[in-house]
């Protein structure tokens, strides 16, 4: 019996998490979680997991809370994140917040020995450097929950890294996938949250239709994998069964492939190098593979740009693409203008090459501030 | 520098393992070889690789041979192949011959401990369990050259054989997979040799029209990986990109992919866990997957069956597909006569439940004449 930890539990990824950890009480014990602000969602979890520590999104659920629930204790907020991440038991915290918040939880988890299953890309693309070099320090685990990196993860396994060549990462292309550039420039939110594959939140969706998505995971992999970025490469492919590709120096090719059900990398991430059973029913057909687009999609050539820049730049692009999204979900700019946005702020940016995670977090609040304030406006 | 003899090394594997050697001087000392008929191509091999033993086909070709290469030992037939693979000298024995011939020089070169790398499918289908239980009681290594096995092989590294649900082997349909039976009642051996994907030796190439290649790496496949008949599919794949793929319990599907290059396979036998670079260039493109017609390669269904039956039936079926296959190559009977010849010995066959190794030797010259004798005449 391990201890688990979950921070945004009432997300897509955690959501998924908890039924794993339902249908496999005997493994793990949920001893702490972060929700969101759906309080129907909430009290599902808190109704079928009985834990220690909650954190909830602001200060004025806890009194609501605390009466339903009155042997756990709640906490709220950034602070509330950091509280549960940090518990004094030990186990493992998987991270499925969405965005920079899941940057400082990851790091306080790590410094109390706490294995890390991280859904938050995030966390490497900000701060890649800075969080290895503490998994080595406090010798914790860091596994990907991403379905690609889970899947690009597993085709390594028993192997030699020094006989990979590179890698492939597969794109579905995203909800707006067969549309031209000229055709986006109406394009509506509530067309960009139709994913035509699966549905995830609405952050990661609107990412995927700009490949931003892809970008992240880029530079996700570069760090997991230690490997150069021109040794990761991306291939479009519609019909999301094949994950990820590892490509030996000896023409050998491992793909991993499963049907998109997000429950098959987080089991793995969670048992591995074990596997549970689990029905599913992958039926080959017809794979196609186009390659990668870099201009109907730039935001990607921005992150391999800035991915090679490394230092403060990944953050900028990050902090940058994250302010957008939020603008274009509310209607405040269009669609075109997340990348717009994300390409100027990240040309304006000085570079610090080797920055604290004080830094790179002050960074990441500083760019978003400012593209809230210049573009939210309108 | 390991010791290294190959039988066959004038077929088609053999040349390109020897392609593999000469790149690989370093590290493998070629010591004996059998070669085949064709004189150009055995002095093109001796030229290259100063060996100590040769068997050749037959008794008259000595002379001329020992008098271009005195300081070699050369040796003939049958008993020849046994003597280059009991050669003195420890190491790992290629077996690239086709067809039952095949047989007791694995088992030789097994009893004087030298490791086997195969692509000798017939070993592993005529005598499996004994092959498999010399493999044990020599503490020797036994590997897969075969595309598929070794791509199945590769895609198990590092996993836990208890998480494999079932393997799937790739066919490209061969030859005449876009007939349909009524289309194959007048076809030529000409038709036949034409592999639509790659140049094989006719034997294999006509048991891919027919399907029966897949058969014997289905029986091939159960013996290899120890997995139960039910474990083991086989689908439609065109572009013969996919290799094999394996299915673990929890959903995840790992296949290997390469160009159809047979040095692939070959290098990662003669290297594994190393893997030897080697410029090769994967692009993908569409792949496509079909389920598997068993109406239409009814010897595929043989296979299964008599692979579930065991014991001397996969032998049965194999020498009369051998037989049949040859008098389909020199005319004396037509393509869709090698399907009923095979169906019918097997058929008419009593089942031997544990046979010795000079039960199926028996057995499979027995069937092979018993058929010579009775569709040779025509």
């Amino acid at each position: 019996m391990r201890n688990i930890y979950i921070l945004g539990a009432a997300g897509s990824i955690g959501l998924q998490t908890l039924t794993v950890l339902k249908e496999n009480r005997e493994h793990y014990h949920l001893v702490g979680l972060s929700l969101g602000s759906n309080h129907k969602t909430n009290f599902e979890i808190l109704e079928n997991f009985s834990v220690e520590i909650v954190c909830l999104r602001d200060e004025t659920m806890i009194l609501s809370y605390q009466k339903d629930y009155p042997d756990t204790s709640f906490v709220y907020g950034e602070q509330g994140l950091i509280e549960v991440a940090t518990y004094h038991k030990p186990g493992i915290l998987v991270n499925a917040l969405s965005g920079s918040s899941g940057l400082k939880p990851t790091i306080a988890a790590i410094k109390t020995n706490k294995d890390i299953a991280l859904a938050n890309k995030e966390t490497l693309v900000m701060a890649g450097d800075i969080v290895k070099k503490l998994v080595k320090e406090y010798h914790v685990n860091l596994y990907p929950i991403d379905s690609e990196h889970s899947a690009l993860w597993q085709a390594m396994n028993g192997e030699d890294k020094s006989f990979i060549k590179k890698l492939v990462i597969t794109a579905s292309g995203g909800s707006f996938r067969d549309l031209n550039r000229k055709q986006l420039e109406n394009v509506t939110v509530k067309d960009a949250l139709k994913h035509p594959n699966w549905a995830m939140g609405d952050k990661i969706t609107i990412d995927s239709a700009t490949m931003m998505n892809k970008g992240l995971e880029v530079i996700e992999a570069h760090h997991l994998f230690d490997l150069e970025y021109d040794q990761i490469e991306t291939i479009l492919h519609q019909e999301s069964i094949v994950h990820g590709l590892v490509y030996f120096i000896d023409g050998l090719v491992k793909a991993s492939l499963s049907v998109s059900d997000m429950k098959i990398p987080i089991t793995y991430a969670l048992f591995h190098p074990n596997r549970r059973a689990y029905e599913h029913n992958l039926e080959l057909t017809n794979l196609s593979f186009k390659p990668m687009d870099f201009n109907r999609f730039p935001l990607l050539q921005v992150a391999y740009d800035v991915g090679k820049q490394g230092g403060i730049m990944p953050t900028v692009m990050n902090a940058a693409n994250e302010a957008a999204v939020k603008l274009f979900l509310i209607g405040k700019i269009s669609f075109l203008d997340i990348e717009s946005i994300v390409i100027e702020t990240v040309k304006s940016y000085v570079q610090i090459e080797h920055p604290s995670l004080e830094e790179i977090i002050k960074t990441d609040q500083e760019v978003q501030e400012m593209i809230r304030i210049t573009y939210g406006k309108r």
